[in-house]
Order: C-alpha cells, then structure tokens, then sequence
C-alpha cells in the first residue's frame, strides 16, 4: 500500500509540494496502445489552472505537463507514465509569515503534530496543487476511457455555491461551459458572479457542492464488498482537498424515502437492454454499475485562507492571531469540478480493467432465451 | 489487492452468503497480546442481531462467532484470526419466488449482469448479513484499541429516520442504550416507534442516518493523501449495504459556509494541548486526525425488500411484479449503528498502526520549547 | 496489504495454526461461472496429506476440505471462497516439552522474539500444516485455469533428496506417479527408499530440490518490473515452509554461463508461433512469459523437529537440550511438490487475470502482414 | 497494486525507459525527519554507473539525481519523494536495427508478445538503467535507516563470475573496495581481470553470483507467511534484471544437509542476547530475523547484448541473425551489486516500518525473569 495511491489496477501515484520544484503523478497500470500526447492532457489541465477569471486564485501557474515515460510514438506501452509539471511561480514569501502559526481549518497544525516537520510554503504537499496531478492522471484515463468505451462521457458541474442552489428545471448542459462557474444554469451564474464578487473582495471564501455523471458506464462495473464502485467513488471524491461529504445518487435524502418510492422500476428498453423508471439509486446498485448514469456529489469547504483574521497559536502554544494574505480562492469549489471529473475518470477505468481481469467481460444475458 | 478486504495494516477480509452454510471474516494484521475472547464479540454481534424488537426483521440467527485461529491463551498472537457465524435460519423457500426476477433498487441484477450466475437465496453475497462479519472484526478491533489507547471511545446513533431528524437540544446520550432505536433523544424514540409501525404495517421501509462520534482519538492519524483518515472512513461507511452518502463534521453543509464561518479556532488548553472553538472539521485537518472528537454521518437507503408490489423484468426480459415475502428489516438504518461502530474500529486501529509504522508514534510538539 | 496473502487478483489468504480447531484459506477474485466440488480440491489434498507411505509423518489427518461459500449450484459466484480443513489429531501432549525452549533451526524462537507469545502446539502457525491451505487454494486455481487455458498442465516432482539427484538421462514423467517420492526416475525412487529409511531410523531428516514445470502457459504473462512472473513465483515459493532457494530455467548455474551459450535462440514453428532453440530462461524474459515451458526449481531444507539431541536454550536464557518427540517428516520436500504445484497454479491464474485486465488478451503479432 | 512498486509501508515505484527523457524512483512512506541530500544518493548511484572501469558498458551517464519533492531543509517530510535521473546519452541509432527483430533471451520478444507496442531503444522499460532509479531509493533507505538502526550495515561483494568462484579462505572484507568486480579476495580479482578481457574483446558476455550481508539487523523483522523477510528479499532481488535464482543462507545447497547438521544451535552470549552456533538459515527462521547476518545471494545470467551473431526472427516472422553492437556490459554481474544492496536497504526498512506498526517493537524478552 501507498497513502499517496490510489487505484487498484491503473494506480496513481501522486508527488511533489506547492513550492517545491515540481509535481506530478506516477501512473501505472495503463492500457498499452493508447493514444495520448502533452496537448490532451493539457486540455484538462486548462480548465484547472489558476487565474482563468477573477473568481479564481491569481497565482500564475502555467501549469505545464511534460510526460516523461511510458509513451513510444504517440501511444502508451503498458510501462509507468510519469507526468510532471513544474512549479514555476514560487512566490514563497508571501507565505513566510505562516510557518510559525497554524491556519485554523487548514493542515498546518495535523501535519506538524503527525510529522514533527513540515514544509509551510504554499502548504506544501496539502497544497490544493497536488490536485492539478489528479487531473493530468485523469486526462490519461479519460485518453484510455475513449479507446476502450467510446461513448462514455463525464460531464461535472457545480450545482451549489455557499447558500444558493442551482435550479433543476433550469438545468442546461450547454451552460456548463460559457460561464466561469461550470454551472448549468444561466441564471445561477449571473447571481453567483454577484455573490462571489462581494465574497471576494471582502477576503472571505465559501463552499460548494459539485455534481459528477459518467454516462455509457457498463452495467457490471464494480465488486462486492469493499471493491464497489460506490466504495472508489467515495474514497476518490473524499480525497479530494476540503471535500467533507459524498453522496451517489439519492446521497443524504435517501434517508427520507419510504422503500416504495425509492424503488427504481425495471423494464426493458426498445434496444434489449434493461430501462429504469428513476434513478435513485445513482447507477449503482450492490456495488456494481447497472447501466445508468453514474451520479456522485460531494461538498467542498470553503478555504481556510483568508483575509478575515481568525484567533490560533504558535508552535510554542502562544496564542495569536493569522491573516493569510496569499493569493487564494473565493470558492475552491469551482476548481474542484475538473478535479472531481479527473477521479471519477481514473476510477471507471480501474473497474473497467478490474472487472475483465476478473470476469473478462463475460455478462449475464438479459433477454429471450 | 482483494475486493473484499479493507484496511491497510489491520487488514479485514469478509466471506460467506446469506444462507451459505457460514460466513465470516479473516482478520490478519492484528497487534499480538490482545487479550480477547469469544464473550466480547458477542456482545457486539448481539446489537447488531435481528429480531432483537419488532422493529428488526424476524427472522431468528443467533449469529453465534466462533474464534477458529490467531489466539492462544486468551490472546492474540499477531497471526490471522478467523472469525466464523454458522448460518442455522435458512428458510430458503422464502426466496424462491426472486431467483428469476429482479428486485428494484437491489443488487439482483447487478450480479446478474456482473457474474452470469447469482446465489438468489436471502440475497447471497448482497445481503446485509455480511454486516455480522464486520462487527465481528470490529469487535477484536476494539480490543486492540482498548490496549492501545485505552480512553478511546466510539459511539453511534441515529439522528434520522424517514422525514423525522433528532432535536439536537435534546441530545442525552444517555438515552441511545435506552430505546430500539439507538436514538440520543427520548421524544424522538417515542415518535419513531409510531411512524415506524405504521411504516412496518403496510409492508414499506425507510431510510435513515446514523452518526458516529469517537472520541479520545490521538492527533496525527491518517496521511496525505489518499490514505486520509476521512477518505478511508468514507470508502468504510459507503461500503456497507445501502449506504448512499457519507459526511465528516459539517458534511454536505460545509457548502453554505464561509470561510470565516467554518475556522474552528484554535487556543492553548489547560492540559497543555490545542483546543478548538468548534469542530466544523470533524476532528481531521488535511487527512490526519486533530485530536478533536472525528464525527461522521452516513445515510442509509430504505430496504427495496418490500410487500409493496413494484414493477420489474425476468430473466428473459419479461415484465412482471414482484412482491418480496421474507422476513425483513422496515428500516435497515437501526442495525446500521452497530456496524458503523465496528468499521470505525476497524479504520482507527488501522490508522493508528499505520502512524506508528511511518513515524513510530513521534509527535510534533506544541508549547513551549 | 495483508502478510498472510498473496497474489493480486486472484488473492488468497491463509489462516489456521496447526492445533487449532481449524485452518483454511480465504480465496478472493476467483472468476465466476468456475466448476467444482470438494472433492475436486480433495483430490490435491490427498497427495499432500500425511501418513500416505512411510517416509513422511505419521500423523493421522485426513485434511478433508469444505466449501463454505462463494458456490451456488456447483459453480463459483465471483465471491470469496472459503476454504476450511478441520484439525482432528490434535495430540498437543506431544509438544508440551518445547513451550519453554526453542528448536534450532525452527520458528520458535523467532515468533516469540517477535510477537512476545507464540502457540507452541505442533509449531502453531509455523507449522507446515498452513500448506494445506494452499494446496487447496491451488485446486480452486486448477479449476480456474482448466476453464481459461485448457491446454495448461502443471507438474511437479523432486530432482533431489540430499546428496543424492535424479539422471536426467533416465527422466520419465510416468514415474511421477508411481512412487512416494513423485521423482520422475525409477532407479532413484528404489535408491532413495533405501537412504531414507536410514535416516528416518536414525532419527534425522534431509534437505530436497523440487522442480516445478508448467506446460502450455500463454505468452505474455507476468509485468515489468516488480510483477514480474518469475518475481511472484520466487516469492511464492519462497514463502513455503523450509524453502531457502528459488531458480528459474538455469537459475544459479546461469552464473557459469557466456551469453552466446545462455541465448535461447529463436525461429518460426510450423503452426506459426516462435520456437526456441533451447530454454535456459525457464520460459520467462524481461518477467513476461514467451510461451515456452515455465520452469522452477526450490530448495527444501530439512526439517528442525529431529529426534537427535540438539543445544538450545530455554526463555529463561538458560543452556539445555532438545530432542523433538512428534510425529515428522524426514524429508519435507516429499510432501513440497503438492504444495509448490499449489502455488504455481495460484501465480499463473493470477498472472493470467493481470493480464487480461490490463491488455485485454490482445497480443502482440509475430507473422506475415 | 501497481506492478512496478514494491514494498509495503516503505513503497517504491519506478518509472521510465532506457532513452526517455528520464527515469526515476517515486518513494512513498519514507519516515518523517531523515537527514538526505543529493550527494548522500549520488554516492551511491556512482557506484553502479557505466563507465567505471574497463568491464563495464561504455554508455557515459551521469546518473546524476535531483529531489524533486518530500524534502524541507535537509531532511523527509514524511510525503513522497521523487527522485528524478536525467537520460543525457541517448544513442538511440545505436538501437535502430533491433527494432524489428527480437534478441535471444532478451524481453524484446515478450513486450511485443505482451503490449503489441514496445520501446526498442536501448530496451526501453527492461533496460537495467531501470536499477538507477532502485540505487537511488536504496540510498533514501540507507538514510533513514541510518537514523533508524545506526547499527545496521549491509555489504555486497560477488562470489562467482562465470565459472570462477572466490576463496573463502581468502576472503578478505576489506578488498571489496580495492578491485572493479566488488570482491572479497585479492588473487580473484586479478585472475578474472584476465578472464572478463578475453571475454570482452571476444564480444561475449557471462554471468555472475553477488552475495549480500546485512549484520545489525534486529531479530524479529518479517512476518508469517507470505509476508516473510525471506519472500520479501527473494522477490526483491528476482526482479533485478536478469537474475534467475535467489538463495537465503545455505540456499540451494540446504538440500544436501541433513536436519542434524543444518540446526543452528542456540546459546546465550555475553551480552545477554542469543547466539548460535552457525548461520545455515542465513538469519531468518520461519521468514523472521533472528538477529543474526542476514545472507542472501543471486544468480545474474549473462546479457543477452553480445557481438555474437545469434539466430532470431523477425516481427514478420522471417529467420534472420542478430548481432548487439551497442555499448553493453561483459558482466552485468559487477553493477548488480549496488543494485542489490539497494534492494536489500529498502527491504529491510520496510519491514523495519512494518514490525513496528504491528507490534509497536515490543520483544518476546529472553532471560532471567
């Protein structure tokens, strides 16, 4: 086991701190003969970068993914891909005054009680930087998600921002790209824009909640008891900096269903392939994927470095008081969206690899005999 | 890696099906000389047993555990320790009626799909009996703990049943031991009772939450950062049947904070060690453990085994209805606690041997130098 | 991870002490849709089981296997298989005299400097009685590879019992089975009987050389750098009772060898696939195998537990003697064949499922465009 | 899993090929406040680079390696570290003309067999530059068990190349560091100086036996049974290129003892603790240290680069010749022994780290009560 790991067959290893002189991810496991090159993970890496509007860190990262090995003309030779991106913008004395004090709601005082060290520029490896990582790993799924399963798509999206909830009747996937929210709701968008800016120039932050859907997932993926794909899911998403809940489908609200109601009837589809009435059950049923969209949110927290100053100690137990005055995120959830895409990514591919490597793709028939 | 194993180095692999002639779990990893016997499982097995109320499923397993290996003399000797139940209640005729349909919102066709071959008998591998196994392990894990770190405390409850939530100002944990609810709030138990017969009546379910405190935890547990103590507590919550969301602290709610909102400050207490203003967090910070109180909330989905006839497909893809007869739990939340209780155990002890591992339990020293 | 498992997909973990009331393993990822019984895995079983001629121990087990879950109708469900042989000749009487000293050369004194208590019934966990458990494990891995790659055989005989080795030269693989020794040389096989029941009279034990040879294994198997074939089948054997040395093809003697004479060279076969010239890589190059006959070899030390008076010391520190009582092989390799055929089919079937999980069976061709 | 990592708790994962821009080891689970810097690791790496002597490959690399991350100050944060080796001799014309044909006993033919792509220059992911990256995270190791275990040294000497073995009467510790061949005995050195020139002006190559002693190792590192120290160190030193036997103590030749002779028996010394009479078990029992040298050795066959012509085919399968005119080594045999003891370092950490998450160190104590 890695504690910087995750996966089971197509596993990723991510490394490197916020200030330090790169980062990255050891992926291995991947498929042989995909094809993949620098500019499609770039692709991914874009929509996560900093500083792409005004509602997002103005740290300037260009946050360049080099691959390094695993590639032999433009395909992928079943070998480890290491995808590295160097730090280039290592303001670090923008951040000398917090080594010494703890950000309360940040990392800085569990990894010194756990350590007895730790790298305070940038917040080090608990940076939300390790994050862009994930989503160069993410793009190599998705490059060998696209070969072994064309029509699946993953489309993530924010749905919740502090207090306000997106509209589902308004809902709009074409939304989700002309605004800088990834919210498919024109109108969330505009009030949101308004909401964040008074959050942002008042050095506070807020929270989020983001929604994943993988469409065109086999049925099939997924295993009992602690391989299920719910299990990935949550364990994928919950790893995720400042992410503090899951849910698939119903999520929490299940909890207020009578079994009636939560019942997704099953009929057959027109193409000989089982139909649900609903989908409460967020394409997942025992662990293992039924066919439907696979439906996953989780709730990002608000940043914890922020201008409003906040009562904390020193390493040496006095108290004091901490203003982080780092170029920071009024909602990290917005960049948490591609973030959430890229694990989500690197999760169906490893059950899709485990699932032939166990049953090698043999499904139980539906159907006349 | 084993899909049905979990944990790193107090590692826990659960076998057997519902009406399979045993089913338990193979324990390996755990610290030698703990002293454990057969009596202090049960007790936790018993909690978890059905047909303790009216309010669990009738159906009458003694869920008697038998140690078979891993101990001498009343200790562990650090070698894999099995833990077996003999199944004695199997009316298999009662499932006779499932083996060629589908129910909705259950894992029947999911395996189907999967596997090309089901055991249709209580469910098989699906069913929630593979829960006893877990508090089972959770039972030897808590007396690992109780060597290890002695005033550790772990303690569930529900807080949601259906539409109806605890009056957190009328929390008395007193109460938990006192109702069939495991509920912290006597009003609450009291109305429960009503709306669950009614619920019971009928032949539907419901869904529900459970909450989970422990306290006395020690700070520095869990890693960066994907062996985060909450990403291996949410994969353990999401892994136990019907559980379709999982929150520490705030949970989905940290959404509507802000970040001045969500600090929990942090001052010097008179012991000597960091005290907190809140525990929005949850008791873990980047991962690791903050030595506050670690609180998760999981949902449970209301059982699809109901009298309500609903709509489904056979086999062959015929539409038919289907009506489950057995014998069964109107709300799968109430034996949920128990089994919450134990993966928590598990994931502690796992994280705390886990800690000693990489750093042998050296901690970053806060005070005066 | 889990120090009592092994393998990766198909993963097996054993459990059990020798005097304790049972042992067994846990198997986990066996392919769905497998035939097989009891008896099938009893069949494996009874070529290791003690007291089936006179040159190995006379304790009296008759190792009968049971099937406690993961089959529904007679064929695997996907699910754990839980594979338990009670223990019923338990004369701990025997062992009463080596709680308190340890036997040079054997685990006694490890287990204890290591755990601080150590079952000293029969050796507890170190008993080679856990290599039933694999035998078993190895039948369910049979049962698998009989229905992936039919063409598969696995043989296993020893090549050496002492000083004393087989004449390639009058090599005869129908002899396997015609002596209790499984060596594939009819003079050795009377040779042998006549040294060994020297030994066994005079109350010592012997060393051994078991080779292992799998016929018919696909090209392709195994995985850069660390999942190599061969790395996972050194350390399966490795792991086995008294084994201090592992080759593969020429092993240790490839020492001796200049690459010219070491090259296995190579040409087109009539039925189109490549043949090689000879097979000094034991059918494994850069860990992926070519398609020829996987060939290992182990050395078997001899067993410990000898009736000649050994200098030893007590727990207390203090000088005495040892002689051990019990009931014992004289040559413990005899009974390793099993046991290492057992293993071999857990690491192919293993390496097979790898293998299609990442590569999904496509190989690479060797041919006319 | 990840098939290019090993280790446990102390995880290894290397990545890159021969001529990709770079290669490298991503080290997760180093313990926290290590004392490391480059030229701590560079020692090591310039131990095992080309072009030290006459009998090595001619390949100019520097070798030279950069930390790129999981440092602050001087010393491990407890994060991953990467260790990053730049290729700068890329010759890859060297390579051109075996892109399409396979060398005997070389992997070009199962990587095509395996991926349907492969990386033909300079061998790509099975090139032994791959053990670069295995120094470097050996001498992380070394650090932290410098800091762990200040006691504990490990040496690694050949004892046989081709057919001439060392003296043992000869041996000499001190000489090691005196001769290009890392061995133990002056009159050896000089006499297969001689012996590897003729060799290597002929174009041939041969193979070699390397020896390992780790002395100050704590009883009790290992765990039963597949989690054995001896499993650990053969499938460790099995997937160094090239090797094909592993030996633990007596190794191969135990075959030939008798039980009488092969007990190593027990005494107390001087200082209280243990000793025994000899070391025929190599310092494990039952896959645990017992305080005693740890000994393990291996078998490197000869490169299979050679100017010999040798008979192959093509991927089009046409009989062709082959000849290797790149820059190779006459004996890999001499650079395997860094690599080796690099194997052995990072080992003997893990289960370092691995004993003390279990049993927190804790010892079965032996003496007076």
């Amino acid at each position: 086991m890695s504690v910087n790991s995750f996966g089971h067959l197509f596993r990723v290893t991510t490394w490197g701190e916020s200030h330090g002189s790169a980062l990255g991810a050891t992926v291995d496991g991947c498929p042989p003969g995909v094809a993949v090159d620098e500019a499609m993970l770039q692709h991914w890496l874009d929509r996560r970068r900093p500083g792409t509007s005004r509602f997002t860190t103005q740290r300037r990262e260009p946050d360049q993914v080099r691959i390094l090995s695993g590639l032999y003309e433009g395909r992928t030779t079943g070998t480890p891909v290491q995808l590295m991106i160097e730090n280039t913008d290592q303001r670090s004395k923008d951040y000398g005054e917090i080594a010494d004090r703890f950000r309360p709601g940040h990392a800085d005082i569990t990894y010194w009680q756990k350590y007895g060290i730790r790298d305070p520029r940038g917040g080090g490896r608990s940076s939300a930087r390790e994050t862009a990582a994930r989503v160069a790993a993410g793009g190599l799924a998705r490059a060998a998600l696209a070969a072994l399963v064309p029509d699946l798509t993953i489309t993530g999206y924010m749905v919740q921002m502090g207090p306000h909830r997106i509209d589902r009747a308004r809902f709009d996937a074409a939304e989700i790209e002309r605004n800088p929210f990834w919210v498919p709701d024109a109108q969330a968008a505009e009030d949101w824009a308004g909401y964040l800016d008074g959050l942002r120039k008042s050095g506070n932050s807020v929270g989020a909640v983001v929604e994943l859907v993988a469409s065109g997932v086999p049925a099939g993926l997924g295993a009992p008891v602690y391989g299920k794909l719910d299990t990935d899911l949550a364990a994928a998403m919950m790893s995720i900096n400042a992410v503090k809940g899951v849910e698939i489908g119903e999520g929490m609200a299940a909890a207020e269903l009578t079994g009636e109601a939560n019942a997704d009837e099953i009929f057959m589809g027109d193409d000989g392939r089982p139909v649900f009435s609903s989908n409460h059950a967020g394409g997942i049923l025992g662990g293992i994927s039924t066919g439907q969209d696979v439906v996953v949110r989780f709730a990002v927290k608000p940043t914890s470095s922020i201008l409003k100053p906040r009562a904390t100690i020193t390493r040496a137990g006095e108290a004091t008081e901490i203003v982080t005055k780092g170029r920071h995120d009024p909602c990290v959830g917005i960049r948490a969206v591609p973030v959430g895409e890229a694990m989500m990514a690197c999760v169906l591919l490893d059950h899709l690899l485990l699932d032939r490597g166990q049953t090698g793709g043999v499904r139980g028939r539906i159907g006349p005999v």
